[in-house]
């Protein structure tokens, strides 16, 4: 990864060690977040945005890191669904992660990076870090949370756990439970990381970094983030900068082409451990088996919550069905809740790209 | 790969060098073949199987590398649905697999492996291969071609390139062209090879083989072999020999532990240059474009060939949609084909795996 020790990350330090859901504690916590808009006097307009996996705190402006706009550009800002001359957006790179919150990557109590040292964490040990930090940023209450894919994972836990916290929980492109299939394919991943000899069991910050192995983790992750349809109508058999095949073992195809520049642009912005760590706590995941097995039980707490969810009708990754799951459990505990499948052709991605349904669905949400 | 450079494989030579889709020639091709049955004195009832990528041509009996029942066992022997009472049952494995025929770990024409020197193949040459086979056996014309998935290629392959040697043509699970999704998947596993220090630039033979690039490749390949209700079935999210989580990078779910040993064992049998071959042929594999770009044009030889195409409702590798483009073909051409969509829960394995409906539509196709 390039750069990132180079940038002044805006962060805060957690006063009390964090209690995770391994049994292990994490002294010393620091989040890094971005804001967008002014806190109101009452605090009363605060919306928290949940990051996907390899997403950051960065959601609109210019990432530092990347040069290019923040990933939810198209969502919030001034005047935008997620307004932010009416809201306080937060959002936070999760623990774990490597862009100024506590990861791997991070000095751990002997001064060297944690590595592998690091605790294996999950997905409500990363809400628990953010509320937290809501805690020193003195915001008791959120108007909403929101977030896609890993994001409404978040979104999920924190209205599980947390729901005294916030008004209204907008999950999208997301599922309650990683799948046997989902798992599979982060498990592919990280044992392409943990291939690479640059690996070194975690230790190689210092030196090469294991960016083979990122690279192809990322390649395959990114095919289940595009629908068939997608990468037919975006590449199709399409020849990458040439008349005819070349017989041999170059990217003939613009589909390898892009594939192979996903990978490699990857590998400078994002920390391998990282990639373990948060796959991890992705595949983890489950928030019936959190709460004694029963989806409807976790959301005991959150009849009073409004619920949107937001689902893909071309997503393979977190289908409809998976979002179905959640909606039946909500309506067992009888919580507000709206819920809409909507067309796209990217697949997965479709939460960030150009879907002006989605637009219209956030915006109304959020009031 | 372990020990089948001490397997005697059965095989042949080819008397003239094999002229290729890429322009070059292969001169001393051997191919590796088994047969099973008796050929009728008039030489009328031989049956063809084409294997899939990662198959051989132990069909039936006891694969003498893996020690295990041959891989179609299921389907060909004594009063089976291919009945070798009755027929004469032959497979060969394709140029460029590491089977007995000629492939990247073969000698080339120094004496020492081809490794990337081995000129790329496609699904025709590997079909070339087999018809000169046949030529050198005295068989003129088959009873039937038979082929599941990129089986399934070479039997479409046949009846374009060669209708006059077959009868009928059963393609199952197959397509008549690689999508850009299979092309993804297939070169994140190449890049998975490739990204392996002892891949070498191909030159690995007599020292370590990139068996982790290889295995990681396997895994995300065997993902796409099955369906998400398969694994959901099969594993779900149950741990493996374990009460609870580990909070660790071991396999704590049993479809990590799987997929790991599906990965490692896939190493001892299979060679990492020709799973780069292999893939690439099928990635080139587009019926229609090597006939013009109509896919109706490559059948028009092949007007009076029966045919029989099966596709199963969970496969999403090659799915029905696929399959449909080959029936509207065919209706072009007026050929007469009968084409079905079983319903099965293992995905693009189901042709390999317990479908008793598979077995009455090949034995009543094969008669």
């Amino acid at each position: 990864m390039a750069n990132t020790s180079e940038i002044d990350f805006r962060s805060l330090v957690l006063d009390a060690p964090l209690a995770l859901d391994s049994g292990r504690e994490l002294a010393g916590v620091q989040v890094a977040y971005e804001t967008y808009g002014e806190l109101a006097p009452d605090r009363g307009n605060a919306v928290l945005i949940f990051h996907a996996l390899t997403g950051d705190q960065f959601v609109a402006g210019t990432n530092p890191v990347t040069g290019k706009p923040g990933w939810w550009e198209r969502m919030v800002g001034p005047g935008k669904p997620i307004d932010t001359d009416r809201f306080h957006v937060i959002c936070a790179n999760v623990i774990g992660s490597c862009l100024g919150s506590t990861g791997p990557s991070s000095a751990g109590p002997q001064g060297k990076p944690y590595a592998m040292q690091f605790p294996v964490i999950t997905i409500r040990d990363m809400v628990r870090a953010q509320m937290a930090m809501l805690d020193a940023l003195g915001i008791e209450k959120l108007h909403a949370v929101v977030g896609g894919s890993m994001g409404g994972m978040q979104a999920l836990s924190c209205a599980a756990n947390f729901p005294e916290r916030t008004d209204r929980v907008l999950a999208i492109a997301t599922t309650a439970r990683h799948t046997a299939q989902n798992i599979a394919f982060h498990e592919m991943g990280r044992q392409a990381i943990m291939a690479d000899p640059n690996w070194q069991g975690g230790d190689y910050y210092g030196g090469e970094a294991p960016a083979k192995g990122l690279a192809v983790a990322r390649m395959a992750a990114h095919i289940t983030y595009l629908s068939e349809e997608g990468l037919t109508t975006k590449f199709g058999r399409r020849l990458q900068d040439r008349e005819a095949k070349s017989f041999g073992f170059d990217a003939d195809f613009q589909v390898e082409s892009y594939l192979r520049y996903q990978g490699l642009s990857f590998t400078d912005r994002f920390d391998a451990n990282s990639y373990l760590y948060i796959t991890r706590a992705m595949d983890y995941f489950d928030l019936a088996e959190e709460h004694g097995g029963l989806l409807a039980d976790a959301f005991r707490g959150a009849k009073d919550t409004r619920f949107c969810l937001v689902s893909f009708d071309t997503d393979w990754l977190y289908t409809t069905a998976d979002m179905r799951e959640v909606v039946h459990a909500l309506n067992a505990v009888a919580a507000p809740v709206s819920f809409v499948e909507l067309s796209a052709p990217y697949g997965h991605d479709s939460f960030l790209l150009d879907v002006p349904a989605l637009d219209r669905v956030v915006e109304g949400f959020i009031g």
